[in-house]
């Protein structure tokens, strides 16, 4: 409804979102596992964003310390796997997912479920792919409107454009980690594309940047359905 | 002096103190990591229940959420190899060593500096192992009084008691992980073992626990010093 969509370009109000955000940790035995450094500020904040403009919002969150912004329903996972089981089990019933989880690609083949003492830990790890979030919720027939996130450190928008097409998204928000820009820090940029265009948000504050994304996946969002 | 060591058993005033903590975390790439669950509030609850009992201390802390507990002087590191050359730097100085830190026994032999691309990432992990921190504190010619820490999840006694032989160790907190006990949980206890004799304390509120832990420290080091 376009003119819906003018008059209140960047509201969702009573849609379904969900949304998920912070890194995974893929366990290597009982006591060590593989990380990264997204502190998932980010993602915390498109949930919060979508909550204040009216959504019904549901949090898929990766271990993180982020308080859960007002009105979200969080549901806390670990692994790659378990977030993989929690979304897709909610995606075929909401109108909109947005990916902003830093999904670990790999998980330890065999993880032991003791701790691993010096003298017998392996000199390497065997990885395997973990299942790929966004897009099995992207193929779902039922699919929502998919927002995928790519952090890339060079030739961003190249990347992104080509993990847009090959996913089969509905946009994506790349953002350039490294250069004090990304992961641990308070201010991002994003540029964001979909299959017509591609916006600039930022560099600015999380909050500011979950605000401003919010309102253009709102609008496209809007138009498309 | 055995005499000020009775009047006084859990005293370290005026004694100067080096604690480390936290986990460490080694890099795979640009943003990913390998890690522990260790949170570092025992160690951080060590380093300030020693200022608490009057020693002048230095807290070299692994990535951790944890405040910096009053008087305590701290250095943040992130991987084994930087808590080594901060501790090795600063532990002939000092008149004990408190290696409280769960450090990783491994690193990645080759990480990456740029983001790692899912195409192009390597299906295992070659590691390597890191130095032993406490180990080559206690085996300085001017050593401190070194305590070192076993996490264990069975036959915690007689892991402790190798460890502490093996290394050199003037004593050796041993705890239990697993079973709601040790890492990312609130309480602890702890087996502490040294050449002559065992103790345990707990299982109690981690605060409570490091108190009683200097006390036990300060009375064997007044005694063997």
């Amino acid at each position: 409804d376009i003119v819906a969509a003018l008059d209140t370009p960047g509201s969702l109000q009573g849609r379904s979102v969900l949304v998920t955000a912070g890194p995974t940790r893929e366990p290597i035995d009982a006591v060590r596992f593989i990380a990264n450094r997204s502190s998932g500020r980010m993602g915390f904040a498109v949930a919060g964003a979508a909550a204040a403009a009216g959504a019904t919002v549901t949090l898929i969150a990766g271990p993180s310390e982020q308080p859960t912004p007002p009105g979200v329903q969080r549901i806390d996972v670990e692994t790659a796997t378990e977030m993989h089981a929690a979304t897709l089990e909610r995606a075929g019933d909401v109108e909109l997912f947005i990916a902003a989880a830093a999904v670990a690609d790999y998980r330890v083949a065999q993880p032991a479920d003791h701790k691993v003492r010096k003298s017998d830990a392996p000199p390497t790890l065997s990885l395997v792919r973990n299942p790929d979030i966004v897009g099995d919720v992207a193929a779902l027939p039922t699919a929502p409107f998919t927002v995928g996130f790519a952090a890339e450190t060079h030739d961003v928008i190249d990347h992104a454009r080509a993990k847009l097409t090959a996913k089969g998204l509905d946009m994506i928000a790349a953002n350039r980690v490294g250069e004090g820009l990304g992961f641990e820090v308070s201010d991002n940029a994003l540029d964001v594309l979909w299959a017509g265009g591609h916006q600039r948000l930022g560099p600015m504050a999380k909050d500011r940047l979950a605000a401003a994304l919010i309102e253009l996946i709102g609008a496209h969002c809007h138009a498309e359905r």
